[in-house]
């Protein structure tokens, strides 16, 4: 079968590889959208993150470079193993693409997303969506009912989205902040419209502004290289300033400024990495306001809320994807242009054919 | 009557000034024992933290200095005002010792901790502790019934470090590390005990640890010093970590070791004011973990609760308590004592006569 593998820093290859097996227990896909990631990007432009290398196998899926591409997908089911219930030849679904020990003890308490060993299908081995077929345990399958696949693909960042806005204990009659207006941002802004929370959008690029308005889902949009963003929090809280913030841009600068614009007792929530530590005015930005400060990495038991967010209508995805390739092309006009054209692009959804 | 006022840096003076007058709505209380904390010592060491100065009024208090010290006190009402109700001369009491407007957000919202033009009685002028009489508004004064007024000085941090742990959300059933076991961090594993949490307290001083042990408010003592703390507690929580740490010491390196030592979904509580910034590795000691960090000060609605603590003999004030003094001798057996004895010292009280 055609998949797309890398091998790399800076190399990726279509080439035909073995079919994968159904085994009991597990669910053939046949994958139709993968959306675009930052972490892919980083993987593209910088090489292997930690493991698996060319010479170190990841640790739950035992295999080296190279290793099939493909995180954030979607597809319909091929075939089903063995033991397998709750999914028929035909449905629509998601993958949930994680590899998880299941012993330690983040695994035990449920808290899956910090398994000491997580791997990612699609990153660290066990075939990925840039494939014709893949085999994925029942655990991770999702299925989505009538909402369309290529929406579908925004289902695995709609779910960090979903993780982090919960994690921030968000509630309807809020107001948050959320800085930055890249896929995340607006994924969480749109969770946090979802929820009953009125929603201030910081983002100094004007197309991204322009996309969290056009969306639906910033009440409020801010400049905060024009504007003061904890002033025009202020206008629109009686004073009061945000409840909520979301760092979605991985910057110290933006930490500073949404700290400033939270009221008293109100959360930072971090949903960005960052690749610089942040100097922390702790007295100042934390204490002073009993303030907290929240960070929250990927999903554990989302997926399904996630879902009904989208089929409800309560999120719509539509407006995010801004463009459709072929595998063929994910160089240049997927991963080239989600840098030189990273203002008007949230989502490019690549498919096999 | 007599009072020891505070004229600025070094120069407390012990001097005959007038009575305060009974006015509608007040309670006039003859102080009894009053605590030295940390802020006290500050401010006789470097000199007026803001408001009052010497030229400059507090904006709720009208006071320039000299003002009366002493805001962590108990005392016996002599006298009670128009319209008070539910006090009687003879009650023994505390006085939560604030001023606020009453009128910015935080305070509207009921977090007047967070007021904006925060005042303390003791220290922005209202008269303080540190005299034979003090006239005080209703709203500040709780009766602590039968609890010694001695221990009843210490309900004033108690209300710290109560709020600090009610900030962090503490449940029966969790393991705490406690980073510091000065005043505040005692009565911050002291209140975790009461509310069933397990505790584990760091502390580089051998004097400080064996307090911790002796008092019970250490369920384990730890020198991380020359043990690895982390270690020790994931020894104590079968490998996953604490559930809550507090940072009851203001200094960087304890918050690194502290969020270290925190399991999957794990909360650090910065209850100490930190005097320098701290750069923190947002990605790896925030984000990895959905840990988050709460910054708590002072207390809001705490003090009857606090009181029922010490009352119910849930939390034991007495260990704290080392050393009483009369006012005369405040600078000599008072601030340089918590200084050069200070990991002897807890609670240094102290008498007008």
């Amino acid at each position: 079968m055609k998949a797309a593998r890398f091998y790399g820093k800076e190399d990726i290859r279509i080439e035909e590889i073995a079919e994968p097996e159904l085994r009991a227990g597990t669910v053939k896909i046949a994958p139709a959208f993968n959306g675009i990631c930052g972490s892919d990007l980083h993987l593209f432009h910088n090489g292997p993150m930690g493991l698996p290398t060319a010479d170190t196998p990841h640790p739950l899926s035992g295999e080296t470079l190279p290793v099939v591409l493909g995180h954030e997908f979607s597809g319909v089911v091929e075939a089903i193993g063995e033991g397998v219930e709750g999914l028929a030849v035909g449905d629509s679904v998601v993958v949930e693409p994680l590899m998880v020990d299941g012993t330690c003890p983040a695994c035990k308490a449920g808290k899956y997303n910090l398994c000491e060993q997580m791997g990612f299908i699609g990153i660290s081995g066990g075939g990925g969506g840039l494939s014709e077929h893949i085999v994925v345990e029942q655990r991770w399958v999702h299925p989505v009912g009538d909402l369309p696949l290529d929406q579908a693909a925004l289902i695995e960042p709609l779910a960090v989205a979903l993780h982090a806005v919960e994690h921030a204990r968000a509630g309807a009659g809020q107001v948050a902040v959320v800085g930055g207006a890249g896929p995340i941002g607006l994924l969480v802004a749109a969770v946090l419209k979802a929820k009953g929370v009125k929603t201030i959008v910081s983002e100094v690029s004007s197309a991204r502004r322009e996309k969290a308005a056009s969306s639906g889902v910033a009440d409020v949009v801010v400049d905060p290289s024009v504007e003061d963003l904890s002033a025009v929090v202020a206008a629109h809280t009686d004073g009061a300033g945000a409840d909520l913030a979301f760092d979605a841009a991985g910057v110290a600068a933006v930490v500073h400024q949404l700290l400033k614009a939270l009221g008293a007792g109100g959360r930072l929530e971090i949903v960005a990495i960052h690749t610089k530590p942040v100097e922390l005015n702790v007295t100042g930005e934390l204490i002073m306001g009993d303030h907290e400060i929240g960070g929250s990495i990927g999903y554990a038991n989302n997926h399904p809320a996630a879902i009904e967010l989208a089929r409800s209508g309560k999120v719509n995805l539509a407006p995010f994807i801004t463009s459709k390739i072929l595998v063929d092309d994910i160089v240049e006009q997927g991963y080239q242009r989600l840098i030189t054209n990273k203002d008007n692009e949230v989502k490019i959804l690549v498919s096999m054919r």
